[in-house]
């Protein structure tokens, strides 16, 4: 099997949700895994210098907001335009990597719940509450995870990560790597599945 | 025979070349016509606060350079990456004018030539003998259209057509707007496409 293919988003990031609706099946169409990074886009962007999409811009800003909603119906998939947003993402990133250290697969699992609460359900996904209630539901123990969220073993991982995301090149969110190929938004979907089908074209 | 469609595009705009030999094809398949309209995006980032893609990011900035290339080789079209980028591209939007004034289809073909002469042939295209020329291959009379590029009236139409695309909501290149719904992107096309065959989704 090739190598890993990584991941990069944010929990706030609606192109973010539709490419985690279908990395991992396009991914396992050829044969690859998915390593899931979730980062910290503030932290990025004042690492970088990059700024959000519309930033300031209202015509883009109003576009963005059509764009979301289009984009998910264009993939069949459920949107709803959450009325917080963007919201701080740390808590649901450090219950992610906590539950990645005990099961990659449920991990994932609770990745696209979150997403679907936010995106879908206008859940406030930044209340630790929502994020520990999400995590019960896929039956993780609750009080675990609330004091695990609180370690400083945990908030070390997700400094590292994104430390890693920055140093590895990404920029914004979704941000796919394939054997050192970098593709940068939902919309480059059909280029990762050519470049998978063909190695690199 | 439905509205026309409106494609608005800066000729130093990597993407803008990419949508430019795509759109025509596009719309005839569900019997639309295109109205070209070339802007400058320097004028628009200034009104809007709108920034170019990677403004000073450098990841981003290196990101982008390898995605032009790709997405080029993606949809089987030509690109070299010109040694001067950008360039401003007010004569090229000039001639433009004046030509769609006298022959709507030499003025698309023209445009299609200067892209190439840009993301192709590395011409400088800010020059106006580069302009002039790639007139002249068209048949064109160079110096009738030498004293137009310089006319009132031709500036005065280019700054017309720029404030119609900001007032239109335009931020950026390419933009193509279909009876009313805007489409920012060359990788809006899958969209733009499914948009036409079904009236809206």
């Amino acid at each position: 099997m090739s190598a890993a293919i990584d991941f990069y988003f944010d929990f706030s990031s609606p192109y973010g949700y539709l490419m985690a609706e279908q990395i991992d099946a396009v991914a396992a169409r050829h044969g690859r895994q998915v390593n899931w990074h979730p980062i910290l886009l503030g932290v990025i962007f004042q690492a970088t210098g990059s700024r959000p999409p519309a930033d300031g811009v209202s015509s883009k800003g109003t576009y963005m907001l059509r764009d979301f909603a289009r984009s998910a119906r264009f993939l069949g998939l459920p949107y709803n335009p959450p009325s917080r947003f963007p919201l701080p993402t740390q808590n649901a990133a450090r219950a992610f990597y906590w539950l990645d250290g005990q099961d990659g697969a449920l991990a994932r699992q609770f990745a696209r719940a979150v997403y679907r609460a936010f995106f879908v359900d206008d859940r406030d996904i930044s209340a630790p509450e929502t994020v520990l209630e999400i995590a019960e539901k896929l039956g993780v123990d609750r009080s675990t995870l609330a004091t695990a969220l609180q370690s400083p073993e945990i908030k070390a991982r997700l400094k590292r990560e994104v430390d890693a995301a920055i140093a590895a090149g990404v920029f914004g969110s979704p941000h796919v790597i394939i054997d050192g190929e970098a593709f940068f938004g939902a919309d480059r979907l059909p280029q990762i599945e050519k470049w998978l089908e063909t190695g690199g074209f």
